[in-house]
Order: C-alpha cells, then sequence, then structure tokens
C-alpha cells in the first residue's frame, strides 16, 4: 500500500466528515488546546490498520499530532485493549475521529471475519481469498484488511488480471478460442484464469493451458472431481456460496484457492471507540 | 443528491475498479458488440439505488448505455425481480456491471434494514435516523439509503450540525457556557444539539433553550424520565446501544428520533445479480 | 475554517498567479537568496486573515518561511502598522505576496464593512449576517471576515439550511404544505426558515412552527408589526435593501437577525502593501 | 477565454454553493418539473459574462437546460432588461441561480466600472489595464470582464510577463543587469518591462531597450517628461493611484498605457435579479 | 484502454497547450467558423492513435467536432497518405491541432519502431516486448503504440507484476527464500518473475517454480544454454542492449520474450502534419 | 519552474508508475530498512534534472529520503560520474527510482542535443530555441531541459504568446489586418510573431510593426535576404527543417532565433543507471 495514495485517499474521507470545519469545536476549543486518548476496543477481534490507517487520518489532519503505542496488524485484541494513543491539538483529534474508527472499525472487521475463515481451513493447504466485491472507494483499505486477517488478494482491478468468464466464451465461441486471443494480446506477466461450471470446461482449460481455473458453484462432489482432473497443472479456485458452516468442506475438496466476496461485503463492524485521557 | 456530485463519485469509483481497462473484455469484444441485460434481486429487499444511482454507473461509464424499467427508491422487491435493465456496449456495462452491483447492494442493503427498524416502530410517533458511522467516501449515497428504507438524516457533516458532547462541557465548564458559547458564533440556521447522560444534565439543556437533546446511552426508565422533563420544549433523541430486539421499548419511552449507527455500518449487503439476455 | 481545506485553497489561489513560474524573480534571485518584509496597513481597518489566511499563503508556498507577529482576526489597525511580518527565501516571498496581498485586501475589507454595519446597532439585541453572495470560490474566506468583522454567518450552502421561497410555497400550495413537506424530509438538525412578504404570511408561518421567518423587503412598519406578531416564537430576519443608512431603523424595528448581500459582494478593499526590510 | 477551462471553473463554483445537493428545492420539486425565468437588469450598466458565462452555469449544472435571447458582452443595458432567458428543470434552475448571478454581478461591475475609464480618456490614444489585483480563482473572468467594458489586460500571470521591480533591480546593481540577466533567460515573446520611479531610471531604461517602462506613481509632470524622453522608444504605462478623477489627467500626459487595480478589486457588483415567467 | 481515464489524460495535455485560452486564434476567428482539416502522413510508417487518441483529442476539445476516415491502429500508410480528417469550429481544431499532433507522432513513431523489431524475428516464436522505461504520464498511451506496432507488453506498473531483482535477492538471503516470501503474500493471478545473470540462478529459479526468467544481460551463448536449461519449464525472457541490429541473433537464442527499453524511449517521433482544406 | 506544480506532476508521475504499491519491494523490505544508492552516467552528456528534478522525486515520494552530491543543471558529465546519490527508506528508493530515471534520461538527453545545436553555432549571435512539439504533460520539463542545455525557449503555449500563422491571415484578409486585431485585443506585454513564406510577407510584417518575424521554411538564400530587409527592426526566426547538419549554414543568414521541434520530440534519451551502494 503506497503512503502517498493512502494519503490522498484519507484525505478525501476526512474532507467529507469535516466539510468546511468542525463547528462546534472551532467555537470552543482554541488551535493551542492539546490533548490525549486513547483509541480501545470493546470486544475481541483481529486488528486491521491501527498503525497502517487510523494513525495516519490523525497525521494527514495534522503532522503534529503524535501517535503511540499503535499495534501491528493481525494483532488479536479483547475488550480493553488500547489499539493507539494519540495526543495533539484537541480540535484536530476530533476532527479525525469518527473517519478513524469508522476506518479502524471496518478494516479490522473484514480481518477479524476473514481470520474466522482461514481458522477453520487452517489444517489444509488453501488459501482464503477475496474478490471485487468491496466498498467502492476502499478496495486498497479492504484487501489490505483480508490480508491482515490471514487472507489473501484476488485480482485487485479489471486491469491487473484476466477472468475469462461465460459471455467471453459465448463470443469466442470456445475455452480454447477465448484463451488464445487473450493470450495474444494480454501481458505475460498475468496468469490466465477461466470460470467453468462443467467437468468438460476444466478439461478444455487443461487443454489450452489455462494458469488459474475457477470452479463457480460446483457441489462438493464436482469440485473434487475438478480437482483429482486438474492434478496441480493449474491452480484450482472455488467460488460461490461459500459460508463459515461450509468453507471446510470445501477445502476438503482440495482446491487451492476459496474465493469469498462475504469478507469483505459482509463483515460485520468491530466495535470500537476512543477514550479521553 | 446533485447529480454532477454523484456523477464525480461515480466516476473515481469506476476508475478504482477498471484500473487502465477491461483487460479481458477489451481482447475479446470490439467496441461495437452490444448487449443487454437485467439486473436481478436473489432475495427480498427494499431497493435504493436502482434509478438514482445504478442506472447512473452505466451512463457516466458510456453515455451510449439505455436505462430501461428502473425500480423508483423504497420499492420492496422479491427474488427475481428486475431492478433495472440495461442495453448497449458489451464492453462498458461489463466495466460498469461490478460497480454498479456492490452500491446497489450497499445501498439496498441499508434501505432494507432501516426499513426492519422502521416498522418496528410504525405506530409511534419516532423517526428512526441515521449517524456519522458510514462509510468513509459513500456518506452522501448511505444517507441517502437510510431515507429509502423510511428513516431520516442526522446532520451530515462537522459543518453543518452542532452537536456538543461530554468534552466540549468539559472544556467550557459547563452546558450553559457552551450553548452560550456555540450560540454565538454559529449560524442561526443551525439547531443546537447536546449529548446528556443525566437528568440534572437535561434539565440544564431546558434552561438554556437548547433544540436537541441526546439522551445517550440511558436506561428506558430515565429516557422515559427525561422526555417527561423535555415536554416538548426541545426535540429528544435517543442513542446508543440500539438493536432491532430493544428499538420499540426505545420507541415507547415516547422520544421523538431514535440514531442507530448499526443502519449503515452493519446492514448486510442484498444479493443482486446482472443476467444477460 | 479547517486548515486542510484551507491549504487546498490557497494551492489553487497561488497556481493562478504563479503560472509555471515566476519568469522575472527566477532568473534575478537563486532560490539560496532570503529576504524579509512587512505586510503593512496604509489605511484603517479591522484586520481579517493576517494569522489564519495571509500567513498561510506564504508557508503554503514555502514551509521555510516564517511569520511573526501576525495580528488576530478582528483588531482595529490604523495606517502603519504591521500585520505580520514574513522572511524566508526572496522568490517564494515574491510568489506568495499578490495572493496574500489580494486575500487580505478582500478579507480586511469584508470585516471592516461589517463592523460598520455592527457599530450601527450596536445598542440592539440583533445579529449583522451575510448571505450567499459571496464570490464564487472564496465563501469560506468571506463568511469567514464577517465573523472577524463582528458580524454572524447565515446558512453555508444550499445543503446546510433550509430556506423555503416563493416559488417553492407556489409549488406546494401554501406555506403550511411546503413546510411539512420539507419537516418530513430533510435532518431534524436544521431550522426551517421561510421567506414572507405578507402579515398573512408570517401568521402562516407561525401556525406551522417555522424556526426563522424571514421579512423580505417589508417596510419598517410592517416589519415591526411582523416582529410584534412573531413575539418571539421564531427567529425575524429582515432582508432586502438594507444600507449603512438605514440599518439602525431596520434593528428598531425589533427583528433578530438583518442578513445583508452587501457585506461580501460589496464591501471595498483595503489598501494594504508590503514593504522589504 | 477556453471552453473546458472554464466549464472547470463553473463546475468547482457549483459544488462550493449545491454542496451535496438542494435540500429545500429537492425536497419539493421532482426532477421533471420545469420553468423559465429571467435573468434581468435592476439598474443600468454594461453586461459581462451573460452570454459566455452565466448561460453556462446552467448548461454545466444541466446540459438540459436551454438559453435563450443572451446578451453579447459589453451591450449597454438599463433597469428592466432582460440579460437572457433560461428554462429547464427547476431544481437545476434553482440550484445554478447563485452562482450566475454571483458571477454575472461581479464581471457586469467590473465592465461597467472599466467602461467609465474608458470613457475619460476616450478622445486620448490610451488603454486602461488592469492589474494583478483580481479576485484569487476568479481572474480568468474578471480580466475578460475588463475587456469586455473596453479595457485591455496587463500580464495574467508571474509566468508570462516580465515585470522588473526594484527589489529584482537592488538584487543585480542596475535595471540594466537586470534587463541583460532577464533577456538571456527568458522567452524572446515576451515584452520586458521595467519599473521605473525616477527620470535617470527612465533614461537607463531607454538605453537598454526596455519594451514597457512603468511609471510609478509618478507626478503628472514626471510623467509627462518620461513620456517625452521615451519618445516612442518603448511603451510608456502609468500605474499607481489613478482614480476616475484624475485619469484623464494622467491620459493627457501622452503615457501608452494607464493600469489600474481598482477595476477589478474596488468595482461595485451591479444589481440583477433572476424573475420566474 | 478505458475511454474515461484517457479523455481525463487529454483533457490535462490540452489544458498544458492551451492554457487559458489560444489568445491569437480566440482574437480572430468566432465560435461559430467552422474549417476542415486532414492530418496527413509526411513520411512512411505504421499508424497508432489515429482513431483512438488523435480524434478524441479533437472531440474531448470540442464534442462538435467531426471525424472521419480515421486510419485503424496498425495501419501502414506512405507519404501524403490522410490519417484522419477533422471538421468544425476553427478555434478548436487549431487548439488541439498541437496535442493531437504531439501524440500521434509520438504513439505513431513508438509503433513504428516496435514493428521494425518485430519484422527482424517475425520467423522466431517470440514476443517483442515494451518496459517501463515509458515517458511519465504518456505509458497508457506509449504500451497501447507498442501494442499496435505488433509488440506485446510487460507489467503496467509496480503493482500488477512482480519482478524480483538483484536487491530482493539479497535481502531475502536467496531466491528462494525470495520467492516464498513473495508468493505467500501477492495475488495468486500474478505470475512470478525473476531478474538472473547466471546459470546457477536460473537453476535455482526453476527449483522454485519461478513462472518467469529474466536473463538480464547475458551473452548469447549463456542465453541459449539458459533456454535449454529451461526447457519450457518456465517463460524465458531476455533483457539488456538489444538493438536493431541484434534482435535476430537474440531470437535465435530461442527465448519466449525480447524486451526492450528502447521501444519506449528512443523511437523517433513521426513527421505528420495537419493540412486545411 | 514553481516547485509546488513540480511537486504535482512528480507525484501523479510516481502514482502511474507505483499503482497502489510495489508488490515486489513491500513484501520483502520493512518500511524501516535503509540502502543508499547512486544515480550514474553510462554515458557522456550534458545533465538537466538532477538536482532539480530527480532529487525532488525520491523527497515527493518520502521525505525521508536524503539527497547528496546532485550535479547542477548544465554539467557535462561521463560514464561513470555521479550525478546524485540517494539514501533512506529502500521500499521508496526503489518506488522512485524509475520515475526519476525516466525523467532525466529524457531530460538530459534534451539537454545534450540542445547543446550540440548551441555548439555549431556558438560564434554567431543567434539563439537556439524549442517549440510546442513537446511532450504532452511535461512541457515544463522539456523547455527547462532546452535552457540547461544552452537553448532558450519559445512561447509555453497558447496563451503566453502570439503566433499569427496562414489561416489567421487567411481569414484577416492581410497581415496587417489581422496584426491590427491581434493588437487591439492582446495584452500588451506580448510581443507580435508573424509566420512568413514569401519576402512580401516580411515586408508588410515591418510595415505594421511586428515585433518578431517568422521565417518558415524558407531558403538560406530567401532567409539572407529577409534578414537583410529586416535590418533589426524585428527579431527574426527562423524555423523548419533545421538539423545537426545545416544549423551553421542557418545561423550564417544572421537570424536571430532559430526554432528547432527536434529538440524535443526527438532527442535520444541518455542512459543513466542506479547503482546501490
Amino acid at each position: 500500500m503506497d503512503s502517498n495514495l493512502l494519503d490522498e485517499l484519507l484525505r478525501s474521507c476526512l474532507r467529507e466528515d469535516i466539510g468546511r470545519g468542525d463547528l462546534t469545536s472551532e467555537s470552543i476549543f482554541s488551535p493551542e488546546q492539546t490533548g490525549r486518548a486513547d483509541i480501545v476496543a470493546r470486544e475481541e477481534f483481529v486488528v486491521a490498520g491501527a498503525q497502517t490507517v487510523a494513525a495516519r487520518v490523525f497525521t494527514v489532519q495534522n503532522k503534529m499530532i503524535i501517535i503511540s503505542d499503535a499495534l501491528p496488524d493481525g494483532t488479536r485484541v479483547k475488550a480493553g485493549d488500547t489499539l493507539l494513543t494519540v495526543s495533539g491539538p484537541v480540535i484536530d483529534l476530533l476532527k479525525a475521529e469518527r473517519v478513524a474508527l469508522n476506518l479502524l472499525q471496518r478494516m479490522s472487521g473484514i480481518a477479524t471475519f476473514t481470520a474466522r475463515f482461514v481458522e477453520k481451513v487452517s489444517t489444509y493447504p488453501v488459501r482464503i481469498c477475496d474478490t471485487r466485491k468491496t466498498t467502492p472507494g476502499l478496495r486498497m483499505l479492504e484487501k489490505y484488511a483480508v490480508a491482515a486477517g490471514g487472507g489473501s488478494n484476488h485480482r485487485f482491478n479489471l486491469a491487473d488480471g484476466i477472468l475469462i468468464k461465460d459471455n467471453h466464451i459465448a463470443a469466442c465461441g470456445s475455452i480454447s478460442e477465448a484463451v488464445e486471443r487473450i493470450r495474444s494480446t494480454v501481458p505475460h506477466t498475468l496468469k490466465i484464469e477461466v470460470e467453468t461450471e462443467t467437468i468438460e470446461e476444466v478439461q478444455e482449460c487443461l487443454r489450452c493451458g489455462v494458469d488459474i481455473i475457477m470452479l463457480d458453484n460446483m457441489s462438493f462432489e464436482m469440485t473434487r472431481k475438478a480437482v483429482e482432473i486438474i492434478d496441480k497443472r493449474a491452480l484450482s479456485e472455488s467460488s460461490g456460496g461459500i459460508t463459515l458452516a461450509n468453507v471446510e468442506a470445501v477445502a476438503q475438496t482440495g482446491v487451492d484457492i476459496i474465493s469469498i466476496g462475504a469478507l469483505t461485503h459482509s463483515a460485520p463492524a468491530c466495535d470500537i471507540g476512543m477514550d479521553w485521557l
């Protein structure tokens, strides 16, 4: 995550929440008054974005704000633990508070939710992976949070990964034709992934040397069979309808990757507050 | 919601998801090939953002895309209902698809979750209201979705509403002093709201003519008492720890407004897909 | 006034005046040559924006520039008084000079003009208030200058205040209908203001609990009558055709607020120069 | 004035005034309701920016708005004359109204004020010219308005004109040295102007072939003498303390150009309103 | 190449060249005067960006400009051939002319230079590939031009491709360690490439399953040996010091990819002009 | 060259090359690991942009990076010379490396190519001058590099120089008419240049007091004659088809300025690398 890009994003988040100023606080505090506050967990969770994002929200708002004791990404905290301590001008602490908390709650929520999936399959050689079902505008942070929770990332956007879907195949007439057309035009640095729904499609993918075969909404049975057929000649990725309840069963099929939209679109926010010292 | 501001936001969402292009689709389709697809509900929910946001994602991507049969905000749909139909260049439909769905799922999720709260209290003269606990970057859309679900909006940001909290009061010495200082500086067009935790604070608020009294994390008992004391001389707003399970009990206390962070930070996304015709 | 927002605005002002560089100064001075200059009043006026804006223009241009002895907003100065002293690289002092002076002259002009209105009514319990008739792009600074001159601010933009005008009323059929429609949709944190031209309209406003009643272009006589009828049940705001010559007469009617477009659109600029030391 | 640049500027002006939407109008009107209004002079003045700027504010807000009968720049109007007629969605007419009027009042004010200076010297072969004392952010529009009023423009910014001032000269040791250094570095397409305060400086300028000699705050007497000495070998520009009262006397000295900061920083706004039809 | 992204880029190119307006043309032509011109090859070359970029420069400047007979990318033209014809307002044709030509000359230059390399190796199963040595700001267009000339693209930026270089390896202690660390963190959709300088490094790469092996500045002899050892178990990429004179010899070594920085940083511009009709 | 404008440009160049992060380096190095590297000439050339641009690329990426021993613009270096030394966080050195090198190679290339032209005519009183044939987006840097190589700059864009070309003349009927129309509208601070192709046109230019006469694609013979006729009453500028082979012959004609598009569109990039210490 590039720090310049991050700062730009945070600046625009602050602009949204602050508008032309915090009318209440600017009327009451002088720019010189300083304060100190802890950002504190109100429940148990896996931290994402304390040191890397929330801290930076405060320093982007005012570079005089001092951060201390920020917990690294991936730390497990329980209710009452302090994630980071901030001190500096009260007005700016108050201005940055809500954005910092909103991002931290969401990122830690995603990390925590991801970690639960990861634990369920911890004894299998499989990666839990995100999708493009992220919150518009926050993809960089959300994918970062998935990694903080022990998951891994799928392509970032339409320009840095190839995924041939049914309408691409239909337009070309066959998987082979689609793969050939793609292979001749896209950078050789990108793997080619194809979405399949049948064993025949899996076999056609293997014939034309596809790098990643997505097994889309297949039954456990069919997934297992596909994995067997693929036999490590390509990466296998299971996708569609995966929940905490069935993720272990999916892992048992032997797939390499399990991608789950819910990691980012349905992770519950963590409860985090700011306590003044 | 201003359309120019909305377009700017959508353009930046599209830029995030598309990057410098959809390598897969641009390799396979020509810019001239056209298609047609329905955006379809996969479960029951209250629509927000079909006509107003998702449709616009497509036309911002390419103004040649035609939208038809878009459902108005607030419509209740069931699995299988079409929310809108889009037709135009396939490449642009594919480029806009994910952003449109991501926004629609989130906005409809918020509207649906809000509607559940609203129903619970439909026989009481009370407003269900959002907070600033929104997704950074999407506040305009999320507050819009709350309204589509029958809720109402609290202040948009720190510059268009006054909320005097405990550290503001502490800094001034008393509620009266804080209110006086604020009243002399902020626009007379904004109401003044004060966060209270005790009956004494409520009484002090009434003495200095506060417009809105937030009853923060008070018991039902204390809330009821506060409402009685306020006796319509100010708006009363209940806040903190409100869930679907207890919202009706809160409404029974007689408060005017119930504000709920969960409306925006914890609404589950709706299941919505795009079916090609 | 948020400092990040301010810096962004000042950066764009500097870009306009500097273009790709100060060809004259960059040809003559080296980046290392330093200088020192006073910004000096050439006439008597009320300062706005010395410490808060002009100083910041210089530090935004080059953070090595040192500011000293900047006068606080609202200070009354006479010809020859120094408003602030700047020292640092000559090239950057020269680049920032014109923007700093242009803003300072305008802001101090507005503060001074506002102060003249405020003095005229200093014995009445009334606020002198601005409007949306500000210079496009500089509203934040101009409203700030009104406050520095002792005035107060009306709504900032169309999104943070409600003002129901004649064509809104016409579209709804009546004031009551318009107020009801508005009340059910806008945030409860905003007061509702209605523009009235007759006593009947004032009475209807009172019946439906309007928060602020604008008495638009009414005679002194009618204004006085309206104020009597309103009897503190709403704020009364006089507007239209107010000058230094008649503002005291308006205040005598007993209105709470007098709003004056001329504060921002017609305040004469103050004469301020930069003297090298 | 480039139309793309103009549109960008107007979009940012609209964003300032509209914020996230016109809460009042969006609550009352549907996006389909249309209306029609005249923008009307309430006093006599010279028009600037009706056809070119105000009209564009409306079409930038919504390209469905139709403009008719817009008066060309430089037209003299009297109270009651219509400057342009707009028709389209009421919500967007109301959103664009204030920005359009604010710009039109200011631009026409500048054109009118400029025209008064121009008339005073209409029998002399002299140009009335602006300076860099413009409103930050609006320089392009304000210099355009000066031209619409019959004046002409000085350099636009520090990068497209050379003006050697006293501290440049001091740093180089002499005018000749400064001119030589500048001449060897700046584009040959730009004229070189030097600020002078004595006859000796004027003579030195002539010796080193300066293109424009600014006669800064000189008495009429000294100005006349300088003009005589210059004898058309360079353009002569009078600057400093010029008012409507003394401008003709300045013109009588025979200078080629009279530059006046007040044209842009002190022109009174014109009175212009919008009448619904 | 996404059209919204392209338009944004072109708008900023136009802003650079036009500034606040074309003073010459705006003084002479009225906005209504129209004209028509051909963009014509003055020498033989391979076209890139006529239909896709130059045409768009004109329509971004003014959407009323009509484009006709634009040649597709990859077309070979000879002196005198028309690449596209433009017609519309003269002012806007003149404003867009230089940017359109500058881009077209550069893009066609790159396509033509690439095509010369491609021809040299046309009988070998090898791809001619670009690098990150592109003109800052124009990477999207320059990589597009490489493809138009028959070449292919390497990674677009540091975020969409993995290239492990010597200092990465040094920091990890070994290639294997570096690859393992990378593999566990980056998206599975990206291939892993390692820069090698010796046969031992190539062998280590093969042992840890690297996808692409860059043979950096190796002799023909060593390259041939490396290709033999790799034996299609990874893609082999030759890089460093490749010219038109030696590219065929490189191809003869059997490598899969030849990457050449000169394609973008040293392609001579084509000679193209605009002829008015 | 204004430093704020430069930083903005460099930030956008970095964003292009880095995207959301350097996946390889961020996986391998911690943000705390530091390094040190020399930027080194691999061949002989004239430096442009080491101290002024490349150094700034690094500090814009991370202000903790320390620059030392940066060579001033215009220095002649030979293979092996160090242009500047950078030290700081390895991740940021790697992120900034490519952009710094790409700019430095191009700028030094232009300076070197310019210097070759300048040397060829060093005994003649003539300036070697650039044109608008620059790389879109990089004009400020490229014109700066021309100056670093001993050349001088023509107008920067369409708004800061007047160049009357054939279609302007045709539209007006004659050169005199065009010049008159221009003179009455453009700032008096800009010289007026006219493009001529015949001796008659040159004579007409002189009659109407044109400041610069461009002798476009004239033979040496005709150029010499034109220069004689002009006889220092205007600047003479030779343009069109000028190469290293014929530039001295052009200088011999006595023209004041020789403008050459190739300086910026066809200068070969210099070979520069970064060596880790």
